[in-house]
């Protein structure tokens, strides 16, 4: 049985990587960060894909419950190998990001220590942080509840304060106040942060955030009054137990209230806090974490499709070729794949300016300063939305773009998908995040209208020459300019905000109420919204190429990139906001014509310095070695279904009914 | 614990059911046909719906394997009831619907019987039928390779012809030539239908269809040469034995070549077939039946995120509301779920006629007409991908709608998806398909520029006036008016053709070869087909709604249904083909507004007329009653995770790290 009859030679993505012109090396290092980080994170990479644990041979095979037991086996070792190899933070996340798995300890890390460390007293960082940081307990963070997710102001559950004891009482008064969603709730977590109504002297001051144990250390058995348990079957998340949990009369000492903002004092009485937007520090991080994330799930995506294209080959593009074309160089293809490789670095290269931005943020914080809050909340509310969206839906696409084979699990691209897309819904729900984005952009139109200062970055809204200048754009040359395309995409922007503030001003006079106006502006508002997502997006990738330092060549084949996605990032909105003239917007097309055959030179290249093992993969289809079908056909042979040549379930139903009929109808057994 | 707090009432949906004007009932019999109709599938359901066998409740618990048995189960009882209740025909299928699984044994009905019927002698139909239709036998049908799917003369698998023995023998020359993706193969056929390239007297004739056992009877062992298996874990189909094949000189009778067209003599000699294309009219006929199957997966996807939406209450639309709102009373869900009630209701009435299509193709067919075919073919291909595209999308962004709880297996909507999302793929992949039915379309703009006739549904690519007839529209009352809602959609559609048109010429000048020069116009020539489409899924929902025989108000809720899924059809490319003033298109989105309320109202007593049963739906967000806390609390319970109050798994992993630290570091267990 020779494999390689029919995809063109022994190592079928030779021949690619021959043709392209650009360093890997030198892209996958300015990814990283440096070279150095580069062989750093190999050496760490090694480490954790040598691991016995850690392999993920069984990973398509097993069903919920053994994947919860494995993820929690692969945690534990987690935790052995990075105390023994003294991995620290950005090493140490690194090393997490390597097992590709939800652990059931998830949240511990991203929520729990986190809420501690920016809600939690002096002294309840010093009770608490050794304790979780050395895993002698486990938490997890408890905020939604069966009836409410988006609408915080509407958590039911109570945690009344009783002078007495000087304890709180939780309570879950209803059944929709039955805390449900959190990861790592469900089985794992010994505590978590619960949050619900502070209620003291008779008076309900709303949400806050309270420690309280759920399981004994010792036996790890639900306390008294607790209800816990898994919420189920997921579209994805199988390794992670997404619980549930009901209080009825626990009792947490007053000192579990994470007190740096809110108070309550022995007596009961409550002292409110300073500012309650001093916590969005946190929200900042968790968004430019969830970008970054946006960014890796798309490399996987893109990677598996484009070697996968570079590899298979399908139909006869024309009656006289000797042989079929690869499907990467059929267009529809690569206008889908190349826009999402653009994504992918411009969601890398957002990702990190981003977390520079937290880093910022918090200065200025801690120094008092709140300027910089709604600016980072206003934009980053849309970036989570857009970077969201864009991933999931672009994984889908990446899998349809394999044809049947996608459809496989082996292709990694289900798993991708179903295990990305919650991102839309948490952390903020993607319509919702949408629409904050657009309050904050029409709050910058007014306050350009008042002439008072708006950030630089939205300093366009103001530019009266944006539509002059973009209309003065004519040639293949001037549309396919990057700066002009930043202009482009403005010129957009504003068109789609102003409609949007129009349509407003229009809606509340025919609305009773504003917020019944909003509501019926909200798909306006969302384009608004999307349109200016997209300079963002834009900016950073031109950004980060821009600041690249690369051979000539290289460096060409990023602006290639960046040219094509602004000029496809453009195409949505340009003719319905009518900013350019048709000649222009016949250019555009011709241009990005242009360099799609530059990307598809160097397609494969360009996700080679994604630098994502065939571990991290676990892709048939996005094998570096692109040998598909060996691995489609290997991979097959381990279904536990195979593991019968007969299967016990035709013996037991299927064989008896063909039997009897037979009998009846006197046939054979072999025909 | 009160279910009810916080939802409003203990029928959280009768407000809606009575806020409503239509006939719920008159709808339903217009649906199914007949008030007849109706009750006998309610008969038919009810029988389905007791048999302990047919249950439910274990479907979001089980693995691979059990689902599997447990589909074969419910196939054997299935095959039982039938026959105890001599259902036939369209009670047969509806039953079969009712239990809403892939059964390991659909490609026997759906391909390996119409197979033998559709391509076999009237000899062999008198020998395989009955024994198909007996059960003594299960078949599939094996065309997909490794390394090829779409481009079917590549296939490889090799039926030598061997006038020594008088039997062909089968190969599997390459790895690329085995068999993969059949469903039913891997475990359960002892027959299929085999595509292979036959070879005799050293010449090659192409593909042909073959009947090949590849089990024993008895034992169900696969027989010698016979290489079969499961290709293991997928997306969806979870129940479904996709297999693959790979045959080592195995030997069959020169009569198992299903001969109807095509002949082999005993000495070799081969005899070609009169006309290939009359095996098309199959094919027109699982066309048919894909888009009745998109219909009842966006029925039901709509069912669910309709009825939840109006029991989820989430935010205060305006901060003075005392009650938050449904959440189907946001702008933005209503659009997108109300277009896609509309596109239900549409898909549903373009099954019904290309049924109707298909049994007058065939009547065309066997008197030799062939004028209907290419017709048939070329909007169908389109169809196919259109309406397969949009329910796939569609029932995610119901799934979104749902938010959080959207996410779990239990709203039902991830399994919908799943396991509808691969008619995308099958049948044609969709690219594929559109890309033919623009090749069409072009064809028919080239029979009107020569003025030779062509299908009255295409005369509009002819008709000059209607440009100038659909600038004239300008007032709302106008825009809305049904008859030009189809005027603008095919003004619409005309501009994108004759763009696909125009393209195509232009790059002929620029590419060397006509294949290379479609291939860049791809992303052209599909725009134009999905503004064919559009055309033809309003016409059919036009159609069915003018001919049905209903009340006033029931009517009106049904054309302002059709209406708002014009005004949207036409919003995706009415801006950008310029074939509206700015007027008439702001007058259309006023007119949508209008419709969307009227929509609202009517929103739940739609989809209650769609008929599908709790048991069906098998959704704790979709439940008829409304009362979906109580059941996604409940479901919850079974979660077999749960079953241990202290998951072994801890116990074995966890716990020892975590009191080992505890013990160095001299913890407690209660905090
Ligand atoms: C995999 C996963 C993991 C999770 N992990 C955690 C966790 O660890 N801890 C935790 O506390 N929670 C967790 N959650 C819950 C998650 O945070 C919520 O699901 C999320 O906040 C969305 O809220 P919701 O589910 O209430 O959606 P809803 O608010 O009910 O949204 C439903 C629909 O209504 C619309 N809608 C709602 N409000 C408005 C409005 N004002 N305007 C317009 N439209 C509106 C939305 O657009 C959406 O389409 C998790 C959820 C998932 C899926
Ligand atoms: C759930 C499931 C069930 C199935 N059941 C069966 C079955 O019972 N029996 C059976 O025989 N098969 C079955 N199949 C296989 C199925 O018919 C094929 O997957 C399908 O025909 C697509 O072919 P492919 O996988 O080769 O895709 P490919 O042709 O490899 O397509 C890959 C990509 O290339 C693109 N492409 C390919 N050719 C062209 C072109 N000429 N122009 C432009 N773009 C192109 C496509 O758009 C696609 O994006 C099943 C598949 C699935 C997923």
């Amino acid at each position: 049985m020779d494999g390689s009859v029919g995809v063109g030679g022994r190592g079928p993505l030779d021949e690619e990587r021959k043709g392209a012109e650009m360093d890997v090396d030198a892209v996958m290092a300015l990814l990283a960060g440096s070279p150095e980080v580069v062989e750093k994170r190999r050496q760490i990479r090694r480490v954790i894909e040598a691991d016995e644990v850690m392999s993920v041979d069984d990973y398509y095979f097993c069903d919920r419950t053994r994947r919860y037991e494995r993820a929690l086996e692969k945690t534990v070792r987690f935790v052995q190998l990075v105390r023994m190899h003294g991995w620290k933070d950005q090493d140490a996340i690194y090393a997490r990001r390597c097992i590709r798995e939800q652990l059931p300890v998830g949240l511990h890390w991203a929520m729990f220590i986190p809420c501690i460390k920016g809600q939690g007293t002096k002294e309840q960082q010093a009770k608490w942080l050794p304790l979780a940081e050395t895993m002698q307990i486990v938490g997890t963070y408890a905020q939604t509840e069966l009836g409410h997710g988006t609408f915080l102001r509407g958590l039911e559950t109570t945690a009344t304060y009783d002078p007495a004891t000087e304890s709180f009482i939780l309570n879950s008064p209803t059944l929709t106040s039955t805390k449900w969603w959190p990861g790592s709730l469900g089985k794992t977590a010994t505590h978590c942060v619960v949050m619900a109504r502070l209620i003291t002297k008779g008076r309900d001051y709303g949400t806050h955030a309270f420690i309280v144990q759920i399981r004994d250390l010792d036996t790890h058995r639900p306390l008294k009054g607790i209800t816990v348990g898994d919420i189920g079957p997921k579209f994805g998340y199988d390794s992670m137990d997404n619980g549930f949990l009901r209080f009825d009369s626990v009792a947490i000492p007053r000192a579990h209230l994470l007190s740096r903002y809110a108070k309550v004092a022995v007596d009961g009485s409550y002292s409110k806090p300073l500012n309650t937007k001093l916590s969005y520090g946190t929200m900042i991080f968790v968004r430019s974490h969830m970008i970054m994330d946006a960014a890796l799930h798309l490399k996987a995506a893109t990677t598996i499709a484009v070697r996968y294209g570079a590899v298979r080959r399908q139909s006869l593009m024309d009656e006289t070729d000797t042989t079929e074309s690869k499907i990467l160089d059929y267009t529809v293809q690569q206008e889908t794949l190349f826009e999402l490789l653009g994504a992918a670095f411009a969601f890398h290269f957002a990702g990190r300016i981003l977390s520079d931005l937290y880093h910022r943020l918090q200065a200025s914080l801690s120094s008092n300063d709140l300027s910089l809050l709604s600016y980072t909340h206003g934009t980053t509310s849309g970036l989570k939305a857009y970077c969201s969206t864009i991933t999931s839906e672009g994984i889908e696409a990446c899998r349809r773009c394999c044809g049947g084979h996608g459809y496989s699990k082996f292709s990694g691209l289900p798993d991708l998908y179903t295990d990305y897309v919650p991102a839309c819904t948490y952390e903020g729900e993607n319509v919702v995040m949408y629409l904050q984005c657009a309050r904050y952009l029409l709050k910058m139109v007014a306050a350009i209208e008042q002439k008072d200062p708006v950030p630089s970055d939205l300093a366009y809204l103001g530019d009266r020459s944006l539509a002059a200048a973009a209309r003065k754009l004519t040639s293949t040359h001037g549309v396919k300019n990057l700066d002009n395309l930043l202009l482009i995409l403005r010129a957009i922007a504003v068109v789609r905000i102003m409609e949007a503030h129009g349509a407003l001003i229009s809606a509340q006079q025919r609305y009773a109420t504003s917020g019944r106006a909003w509501n019926a502006c909200a798909p306006v508002l969302m384009k608004a919204a999307q349109a200016h997502c997209r300079i963002m997006v834009f900016n950073y990738l031109l950004e980060g190429v821009r600041a690249a330092h690369l051979d000539d060549k290289t460096h060409g084949v990023l602006v290639s990139l960046t040219r094509f996605y602004g000029l496809r990032l453009a195409s949505y909105d340009v003719v319905e906001t009518d900013v350019l003239t048709r000649q222009a917007i016949a250019n555009m097309k011709q241009a990005a014509e242009d360099e799609r055959t530059v990307i598809r030179r160097n397609a494969v290249a360009l996700v080679d310095a994604f630098d994502l093992s065939d571990f991290f993969l676990n892709s048939a289809l996005g094998r570096a070695d692109g040998r598909v079908y060996e691995a489609l056909y290997e991979y097959a042979q381990k279904e536990p279904m195979n593991q019968h040549e007969v299967s016990p379930a035709v013996e037991q139903h299927l064989l008896p009914l063909m039997q009897t009929t037979r009998r009846i109808f006197g046939g054979q057994s072999k025909l």
